[in-house]
């Protein structure tokens, strides 16, 4: 359901997936043609490389075709989605340009090396006896290449390019026995290869004057760029000694999706799946899952709301009742055909939603006014098999979320558990992710495909500039009930003939684990997760510090206990906190690694800690040390968590108001968008001039896929407070077109 | 888990299921033979029918086969999955044979009738002027049609059998536009005609002295069996007036099966599924599952286990990892092959069990020492996707459950575990559906396949004299973790040469929905339902009583008031308390519908009990009425309730312990089995030994699906209690074989 808008059918572009006919294990040179199908130049090129590959008796050791793939993670995703991957290491190939002259043609350094090869550019310069050597731009790729940077592999270099470019070749490939996977000119192609084949490759491009520079990176790095210090006296056990690197390691102002999935896999919460698009949701994510449906479900209860489970599976017939609904939902619907090894009579689907599962035993058990109002609710797992760009939390082919599906004699009450629904979804977006929203009404293209009128919570992420839909609740009117749907009809007790049938007001009603994604986007930075106090599954840890090499056992002993008892003491005053008493880990190991997760305080205990009856407690979200008293310090800390979630909405809020901007002009329209801000504008409604604004304010160079961030502005909601943007004011146009203005409305790029 | 036993691969029977290849909506002549597959005999038959059908220019409106059905409510289910059933009504066709002269041939009546249709064999008998109709055994079926009941149809009756037979025809059919599902003379093959056809097929048959006999069941009844003075007043609403028959229908101890899905029915705990073997889990059920889970969640997380979601999905590769584990689950993994119009490369399986789909990741996961113990549980749905008999909570196709997955460095650790888990389940059973269950190890040939031993808490229906596995806790030993499977494998801290390796120690467990169906069959009654109060949804239902005609509005509202005030304070005493204020709804009718959704305590509040200051309490259970003071109500019920629960589960452990006997010769095994009773015998524990057992306590007339109630004992576990038995004497021989006796071993006929 928060997820319906961006499925609705009539905005649906082609999904061309390219999906493989044949996996061969073993090739010959005939079949090279047949399995290169990717576009003509790429096949092309690939059949040069494949004439080199039989002259050189290069076998391969798998060829197969994918998903497209647009960064290491999503490649590696990919493989392990096929069957026919074998075991493999990924090779990264990476053009730099070293500082020139102007009149001065670059000579482009390829480097090709393992993924996790260190390539230090700046050690690599000065093997080289380069000037600031620069990761190289895609036009200057696409003017070597004609590739862009997903698709460039080993294979990229050939009689014509080698000559041109310096290549640079990791030693440890070269003697490795792994197989190692190269793009076939293509991202959505994948060639495995043994390493010496690899070399052998590149090295028969070689002439006399131009050669391959086999370089050994481990060496490179360490005889020009660490200290002579850190040489003499090496780490023992980078682990224990705290000197692993567990930083995030990419900024999330300059790489925002890879910044992304580096905190959720750092911090321990997702892993990748060996089935595309599905995820892992480890317990440290899991238990952010589980205080939302406690929370939530103690609300909905209230309400009269009673959780049932229905069956995953859905008949083609019961799916395809409503044409508008499963229009929205059919391209991406998975389908069970077999069992055992019988194939099914009839495919039978995984439900997407659970609308029409759901709606022809409401009509069973609706058979008097008296049965009113139905409302039910259920938490399960709904299958959306999407083709391209998966993201963890935000677009999965399997997610969790609650769908409540309730049932009411009138509109009225129809609309008013609507609004109490919506404002649950505020509230847990606000009160326990501290995360702020708008809570607005859908126009009509963003609406429910088969509902009258959809509610929305519409949340920001200030660092990319982009809307993100937060939950959505639906009323159906009586779309699913009429007689020729499912015919879900009461006598009327209201109607002074006793004759008068009435058919039921409906609402539906969804909430996902998209949550978790969207408050990491919001309170995440550089040290990696930042959690809530109220969804933290541990609040606070508890870490000894000051152990020295000079400390007695028993000091040790004191510190580990004072640790022990102040967690057990936090514990019961309704706290969740933890003692790290790990042995072998430095403080400085485990303070990184609870940043890294996100809890929301820590409290260090020391020697002088102790002496003086107090903890140095720091919090995770702006750093900020105090000491605390040891006695009351239960109501103290608690005192402190409201504090922390407090300050952390209230300045997750003032980055979403400082990126709201009210614009009357459409020539500041673009440009405030441009600026990464969403714009709230006088805005006229209709369909026609929201398909306009969409296209007026695309950037032409990004593509426009529905799923990825839309390039075009889209309506994200139409605001119920009008008050906070003044008034309309009588003659006022819309900010794209000459009809008149209805209400300031909601845009934004999103995602 | 709790399944998995009857999953094994080594003793599966081969699945013959009969799916339609051609699904054709109209039929000609030509088209019969290709049709008609089911046996021989009916084949032969269906040939005869078809070609009077062509003769009478019947066209059915479709004809499917599907898989063979047992009851009413199995062959709607069967009809509701194929999406090639029209709208249809059951036509039920029964026989009854009139009481006669030993030495006369009796003249079965054969009756033609709606499902619906009452057809009150004492008023038939008065009508058609017979003696004492009584339902005709299935040796007379088989004499006069060669059918078994299951099977039996209007298209039985052909020349040969006509003139034998009496023919009753329920005369609502021949004037109805309805179509009717009539089978092909096999439980497995459906036909679907309309009224009139029926009709006119039956009448074909008639000669001139002998005729169908067109009987309005409706009128029947009236006329002969309904007192005069009901007629004189007839009811306005029967809802209203409390006449509906609400009760179970069925009698727990003559039609167990029946009895059960009425219940079920009944209770509104489930409703059947559009999608065959798969269910609605209605509030009333899923409540009972929300209790459980909360409680075992609570005490898992003492033990350290953390919740996590692993996605449904599983990939070929991965599932068939393990070779002996994958054999007992293959035969019912449903794979998905398509998503939207794309065919996925490879088929996807929707996971049975996760242990090969979460152990990749555990290898992955697992580094070090330090990293164990894992402990990961996920409360999911699985599916396996059975092709015979499916039972609501029993055995469906997809079933809720969680399922726990734990690794440790050493045996010991994963043996304590596997005993905490299985104690943990021991109390569900016991302590929360008040069910007594044995605890004890499976026996070889009963284990978890590919795992190292097994643990199971068994329970027993003495209705049925059948055992049943309530849920199992495996010990997987390293099988999992070895080199050539997962390796799972860390540094062996405790090794004192610093290089040895100890793969990890594994352990599964499961509890399933299954424990509600357990629960329904232990303690329901032929009122419905009896809940436990530890997991009603409703405790305590409060129903005003003593209003009449003459009670005045005050009156009315002043017992109404006192009804919602006693909820209320119930409510505040931590008691799940509801009044049923319902107007228009008899104080009997109230009864009877909470007595059949088993709330186990009903207050009554009548205005002499206001003047009194009590109420009346009436237990569920055993129906014992008691008034109970209003002052200090809450402690009160508190106790009553605790009451309730201990009496239930002290009842339910008398029945089991009543039902175990201790066998110790091989000639009173079979006749204790027949006598409903499982037995406690000293046992060798070879699997050879288990194989004849099974085979010589066989009833030759069953059949042997091992997914049915199996005809053969089987060990139902090596209970831990041994010193329950005594001791096994020195020299004491097994009960069926000529080895010594290890331990008592409980066997036992089972589901």
């Amino acid at each position: 359901m928060n997820l319906a808008a961006r499925l609705l059918g009539r905005r649906r572009r082609l999904l061309t997936v390219l999906l493989s006919q044949s996996r061969p294990k073993h090739f010959s040179e005939s079949r090279w043609a047949s399995i290169n199908q990717a576009t003509s130049l790429s096949r092309n090129a690939m059949d040069s490389v494949s004439g080199s590959f039989a002259s050189l008796s290069i076998n391969p050791v798998a060829h197969i075709n994918h998903p497209e793939t647009s960064s290491p993670a999503t490649w590696r995703d990919a493989l392990d989605a096929n069957a026919s991957s074998p075991n493999y290491q990924l090779i990264k190939t990476l053009v730099f340009k070293p500082k020139t002259a102007k009149s001065a043609a670059p000579v482009p350094v390829v480097v090709i090396a393992r993924d996790e090869t260190e390539t230090n550019s700046s050690a690599l310069g000065k093997h080289l006896n380069l000037k600031e050597l620069r990761l190289a731009a895609e036009d200057l790729l696409a003017e070597f290449f004609h590739l862009d940077k997903n698709s460039l592999s080993p294979l990229a270099l050939n009689q014509s390019t080698f000559p041109k470019v310096i290549t640079v070749l990791d030693s440890s490939i070269v003697s490795s026995s792994s197989v190692f996977a190269v793009h076939a000119l293509s991202s959505n192609s994948t060639i495995f290869l043994s390493g010496k084949d690899i070399a052998a490759y590149v090295k028969h491009l070689e002439s006399d004057d131009h050669k391959v520079q086999e370089v050994d990176f481990s060496t490179l790095a360490t005889s020009s760029t660490v200290p002579t210090a850190t040489k003499q006296a090496p780490k023992e056990d980078a682990k224990i000694e705290g000197a692993v690197q567990i930083a995030i390691g990419v900024k999330k102002e300059v790489d925002f999706p890879g910044w992304y999935t580096n905190v959720l896999i750092k911090a321990d919460m997702l892993d990748y799946y060996s089935v595309s698009g599905c995820y892992i949701l480890k317990p440290w994510s899991y238990s952010i899952w589980e205080e939302i449906t406690q929370w939530f479900n103690a609300h909905i209860k209230e309400l009269g709301v009673q959780n049932s489970y229905f069956p995953m599976f859905v008949s083609q017939k019961v799916l395809e009742r409503e044409k508008d609904h499963i229009e929205g939902f059919s391209p991406e619907v998975a389908w069970v055909t077999r069992a055992g090894s019988s194939d099914l009579e009839e495919p039978i689907a995984i439900r997407p939603t659970s609308e029409t599962a759901m709606y022809p035993y409401y009509a069973k058990w609706i058979k008097s006014h008296r049965d009113l109002p139905l409302k039910l609710n259920q938490w399960n797992s709904v299958v959306r098999w999407e083709f391209k760009n998966p993201q963890p939390f935000l677009r999965t082919r399997e997610f969790l979320w609650q769908e409540g599906h309730t049932a009411f004699l009138t509109k009225t009450e129809a609309d008013t558990e609507v609004r109490q629904i919506l404002d649950l979804y505020r509230r847990v977006y606000e009160e326990l992710l501290a995360v702020p929203v708008i809570p607005g009404v859908k126009s009509e293209k963003e609406k429910f495909a088969g509902g009258l009128y959809t509610t929305t919570v519409e949340g920001f992420i200030p660092t990319t500039g982009r809307g993100i839909q937060g939950a959505t609740s639906h009323c159906l009117g009586q779309n699913f009930s009429r007689p020729e749907m499912f015919n879900i009809v009461v006598e009327d007790p209201n109607d002074p003939t006793g004759q008068g049938k009435t058919y039921v007001w409906q609402n539906s009603w969804g909430l996902s684990t998209r949550t978790i994604g969207v408050m990491v986007m919001i309170h995440g930075d550089n040290q990696g997760l930042v959690l809530p106090p109220r969804v933290a599954n541990i609040q606070v840890i508890v870490v000894p510090c000051g152990i020295t090499a000079r400390t007695t056992d028993e000091q040790r002993a004191t510190i580990n206990n004072a640790c022990e008892d102040l967690a057990k003491t936090l514990k019961k005053s309704g706290i969740r906190a933890q003692s790290d008493l790990r042995e072998g880990y430095t403080p400085g190991y485990k303070f990184n690694d609870w940043e890294q997760k996100g809890v929301p305080l820590r409290l260090e205990i020391g020697p002088n800690d102790l002496t003086k009856q107090q903890t140095l407690a720091v919090r995770r979200d702006n750093g900020a040390k105090q000491p605390i008293g040891l006695s009351d310090i239960g109501a103290n800390v608690s005192a402190l968590l409201d504090t922390i979630q407090n300050d952390m909405f209230t300045r997750a809020k003032n980055n979403y108001d400082a990126c709201l901007k009210v614009v009357t002009r459409w020539e500041d329209f673009v440009p405030q968008l441009d600026n990464k801000c969403a714009v709230v504008v006088p805005w006229c409604e209709t369909e026609e001039c929201e398909d306009a604004i969409k296209e007026r304010s695309a950037k032409a160079s990004e593509p426009q896929d529905e799923r990825a961030p839309s390039a075009g502005a889209k309506s994200l909601c139409i605001p119920f407070d009008q008050a906070r943007w003044g008034q309309i004011a009588s003659g006022q146009r819309c900010i794209a077109c000459e009809r008149d203005a209805r209400r300031f409305a909601l845009f934004g790029r999103s995602y």
